[in-house]
């Protein structure tokens, strides 16, 4: 019974790496949509983020049946109840990447970003990348050590968004609102991003040393 | 055994009913902190947040519980887990809420919206009001022909959303870049406060009538 159970979680645990490489990929592809003013590859990351959802809604599945079945208790239990939310993450992270992708779409063939604004919109890109696969490399292997890193990379992202605030409203702007607005959603995209990524990180954390979860403000 | 715990999940449900009261009056407040750029108001909105985040807390360790000792399955574990989700969904109104109460402090003493959108802020805070008592109602009586309503008042809430983009971009627009950028994400607030509202009522109406969860975008 036992063993069969530590399989089944196994396998829950490789769809949520799996899940990270496909929001990561997601991300990847919505960023150069967003730098090459690309319709073709927004228009595949939007279509492909009902793989996104599907696996979400695989994973939902089968925690439920693992709980139902197995009827996992304490330290067990938590780690079904956090894969839960761990895939919920997850799949808003996927969402974030679609929403960068539609507005690359929305302005082609003109690109949503001016050019002086590119360099940081690739190294927000940069940082999603680096943060998400860290994230499932701390799903996978539980090695929270990376914990620390990711909060780096989250806070140089907090900060470039704080950047791209004051760049936008400064008297030198010159790309007037519509812009000014699609560099605060855009930049807000990839911070939320970083910021679920981090929550997920908390939730392994927390399985890992039974510490209380610390809350991300996710909305 | 089954009368404890048909009482302790009765017991889940009301402190789900506090929650909607809590964020709703967070809304209401942080509304008004906005239109009268009442700081004492929005001081008080962010402080309160806590509140909602301990009761979400509360409820997702009681929810644990009941799981772990009670063993629930097949649609009673269903409605234990709709209730963790939509405890989660609350607290994060509650997170928008606070978000509406930081832009008004931020701007504090001027208003953050310029007077001539004072009204579309406030038939939003309207609706958010409507939608979240609806829910409310949702919640504590299982009466799923509410969701009907819900789903329009966030049908209107979407078209002031897109009406709000359509007047900061217009060339009449002369509040500058950063009044259009507050507006766009206090409206962004909104519209995501009602779509985690209709979240909830989904989880509902999944659980009452057993038909599969449709998602609703949220990030």
């Amino acid at each position: 019974m036992r063993a069969g159970y530590d399989e089944e979680l196994l396998s829950v645990n490789e769809d949520l790496v799996q899940m990270t490489r496909l929001v990561g990929s997601a991300m990847n592809r919505a960023t150069q949509s967003l730098l090459d003013a690309d319709l073709t590859m927004a228009e595949a990351v939007i279509a492909g983020d009902v793989q996104v959802d599907a696996l979400t809604g695989a994973i939902e599945e089968r925690c439920f049946d693992l709980i139902a079945l197995r009827q996992p208790v304490a330290g067990d239990l938590r780690v079904v109840i956090g894969a839960l939310r761990i895939a919920a993450s997850l799949e808003r992270m996927g969402d974030l990447a679609e929403h960068v992708a539609k507005q690359a779409r929305m302005r082609y063939p003109r690109p949503a970003v001016p050019q002086e604004l590119r360099g940081t919109f690739a190294v927000m890109g940069g940082l999603a990348e680096a943060i998400v696969s860290k994230t499932g490399s701390v799903i996978a292997t539980k090695d929270v050590s990376l914990a620390a890193d990711i909060a780096a990379h989250d806070t140089e992202m907090d900060r470039l968004h704080r950047e791209l605030f004051t760049i936008v409203l400064s008297p030198s702007w010159t790309h007037g609102v519509e812009a000014a607005i699609d560099v605060t959603l855009l930049s807000r995209y990839y911070e939320r991003y970083a910021d679920h990524a981090v929550s997920v990180t908390r939730r392994v954390v927390t399985i890992v040393t039974g510490e209380p979860y610390v809350g991300v403000s996710l909305d």
